[in-house]
């Protein structure tokens, strides 16, 4: 079988860690360190979560030994809009259903309140 | 943590046999016998896909004992769309800085050729 991006890109991206990471480095490169803060997690599984994304083409590190920053890669992303959009659609009519639904019940309330109050007369 | 639905459709998704079952769906609701054709799968194989696709709430089976059929629900690709839409601003600049940088080479390699036919004359 060969290699499948789109399969990697949607596992990694179904983490809720990995997703914040991902949030944050959308606001600039970061080191490891500060990616890692607002997380309750250890550094060591920080790391994990970027080895994954790192995999995934999701984001890129520095060169720098020292510092090696996080950054942001976007293109995969574009890859997951394409493939979902395909779908748009599908969830449009769904919505269209659901509206029509929502104005038949309203249309038989109002019915029933016309006829509550033809009652009254 | 509470449920995360967003994770659990990502995670449907990372597979090739699931995103193609999906498409077999978007053009109409399927029994499972008619799902399995084109893949080179069992059907307990297939039932085990199936039952992913339905935990994420991304397909319905219908409830006649007898038929059972599969069908499309689009509504958690719709939250896919609107989380992946959060990032397009950084993948359209990636490919602006990728034609910057194509129109720089081509700019630099027709300077080059100018100088070389300069040297001609």
């Amino acid at each position: 079988m060969q290699p499948d991006r789109l399969s990697a890109t949607f596992a990694a991206l179904a983490d809720p860690t990995r997703r914040a990471i991902l949030a944050r480095l959308a606001s600039g490169e970061t080191s490891v360190t500060d990616l890692a803060k607002p997380f309750d997690i250890s550094l060591p599984a920080v790391s994990k979560h970027l080895k994954v994304l790192e995999g995934a083409g999701l984001i890129a590190r520095g060169r720098d030994a020292q510092w090696r920053p996080c950054r942001l890669q976007a293109n995969p992303l574009k890859d997951i809009a394409d493939w979902v959009g395909y779908y748009r659609r599908h969830w449009e009519e769904s919505f269209d259903r659901l509206g029509s639904y929502l104005k038949e019940l309203q249309r038989k309330d109002n019915q029933r309140k016309e006829k509550r109050h033809d009652r009254k007369k």
